[in-house]
C-alpha cells in the first residue's frame, strides 16, 4: 500500500467512528461544534466567554484537544461544566476515535463543544461526527488566510474572526476578510467577536441558540426540554 | 505496511533528499534557514523587512511556501532578489523534495530563506536540508505555545517573538514567553522584534549575518566574498 493509500483507509476508519458518533448526537438532540483555527486565535477564550454565557441550566460539555499540556482543560474547568483534555502526543488533528475514547460515560449532554488542536490544515480532512465546523480567525492573522488555507473555511458553517479590539491596531481589513471567506465558501455565517471587550458575544450565543434549536427540532425524541435551545 | 511504517519510510525518503541539499549548501558555505510558525505570525513580513535590510550585494534567494496562492511570493518578489513559492496544494508543510525541484538553476546564492507552510506542527518533522530553524511567534498568540507546540521550539535555534508593538494591547508575558521556550529548549537564542516599528530588526540582522559568517567559515572553499557576513 502507498502513502495515499494508508491515508485514505485512515480517513475511511475515521469516517465509520465519526458517523457512529454522529448518529448517537443525532438521535439526541445534542449538537456538537468542532472549532478550528491556527494556534493562538482565542478559541478557548471564546469557549471560557460561552460557558460563563451559557444559561447555567445547559446540559454542556467540552472536549479540548493540544499535543501537549492540559492548560486548556484547566482553563475551561472554572465553569462548573465537564471538561476533558485530549492530548494527541505529537499528532497534528484530533481523530474521531479520540472524541469518542474521551467521551467516555458522558450521556446526557446538549452540547458538545470540541476545541481542536491548534492548525489551519490538517483538522479539516477528520470528520469528528459534528454538526458544523467553526472556525475561528483572529484579526492578527490577516485576512488573506481564507484564500491560503480555503480547505477549512470551505467546510466551515460559521466563521468567528476574533480579537475585533485589536483592529485598530493591526492592518486587517474586515470588508476583505468577509470577501476572501464568501469567495471560497458563499454560504458561510460571519459573526466577529472579541473575548476582551464582550463585542460580538451576544450574537454568538444567539447563534450558538439557534442552532442547537434547530438541532432539537430534527431529534426523534423531543421529551427532554434543552435548556440553551429554550426548545 | 502500517501507518506509522509508511510515515517513516516518507520520512526516510524525506532525509536523504535533505542530506543531499545539506552537502550542497555546506559545500559553498551558503546558510540556509527554514522558518516556521502559526498562520499569521508575521513571517513574510519579517522576510520582507529583512529583505530590505541585507546589504544590497547579498545573493540571497526566498522560497515561499503555501497550500494555496502566490501572495507571499509577490510580496516577497519586490525587493530584487528571487523568489519562488512552492504552493504544496494541501500538503501542511514542506519537504526536501519540494524545496530540491525549486531551488532549480538557483546556484550562486550565500543565503537561502525557505518560509515553510503557516503551521506549528508538521513541519517540525520535514528536515529541509537547512542549518537551522527559526521558530516565529506573534505576541497575539500567547506565551504557553512552546509549551503546547514543543517539538518545533526544541528543534528551532532561534526564537523570534514577533509583533512586540502590540503588547501593550494584549495579555502577553515576556518573560513567561522565554521561560517556557528555555524549559522546551535551554539553548534556544530569543530575539523580540516588531516589522511595524523596526524594533529589534537590527538585533535579527546582527544574528543573521554572524549566522552566516560562521557558515562561510566553515565551507570548504573561502574563494568567493560574501556580502552578507563580511567574510
Amino acid at each position: 500500500m502507498n502513502r495515499v493509500a494508508i491515508e485514505k483507509s485512515v480517513l475511511s476508519v475515521n469516517n465509520q467512528i465519526a458517523a457512529h458518533l454522529r448518529d448517537a448526537l443525532d438521535a439526541s438532540g445534542a449538537l456538537a461544534l468542532n472549532f478550528i483555527s491556527s494556534p493562538g486565535s482565542g478559541k478557548t477564550a471564546l469557549l471560557e466567554e460561552t460557558l460563563k454565557l451559557l444559561p447555567h441550566s445547559t446540559r454542556a460539555a467540552v472536549l479540548t484537544g493540544d499535543i501537549q499540556t492540559d492548560n486548556d482543560a484547566q482553563r475551561l474547568q472554572r465553569y462548573g461544566y465537564p471538561v476533558r483534555q485530549i492530548t494527541t502526543g505529537g499528532a497534528c488533528h484530533l481523530d474521531a476515535r479520540m472524541v469518542a475514547d474521551h467521551l467516555g460515560d458522558w450521556e446526557n449532554f446538549e452540547l458538545l463543544l470540541i476545541e481542536n488542536v491548534g492548525n489551519l490544515v490538517c483538522p479539516t480532512s477528520y470528520d469528528l461526527g459534528e454538526d458544523a465546523k467553526v472556525v475561528v480567525l483572529s484579526v492578527t492573522e490577516g485576512e488573506d488566510k481564507p484564500l491560503k488555507y480555503p480547505g477549512i473555511f470551505r467546510r466551515s458553517e460559521l466563521m468567528i474572526i476574533n480579537k475585533i479590539d485589536l483592529l485598530r491596531h493591526v492592518p486587517f481589513r474586515m470588508d476583505l476578510a468577509r470577501e476572501n471567506a464568501r469567495r471560497i465558501n458563499p454560504r458561510i455565517e460571519i459573526i466577529a467577536t472579541s473575548c476582551t471587550t464582550g463585542a460580538g458575544l451576544g450574537h454568538w450565543m444567539n447563534w450558538l441558540a439557534d442552532r442547537a434549536g434547530k438541532k432539537v427540532r430534527a431529534a426523534p425524541s423531543q421529551e427532554v426540554v434543552h435548556a440553551l435551545s429554550g426548545t
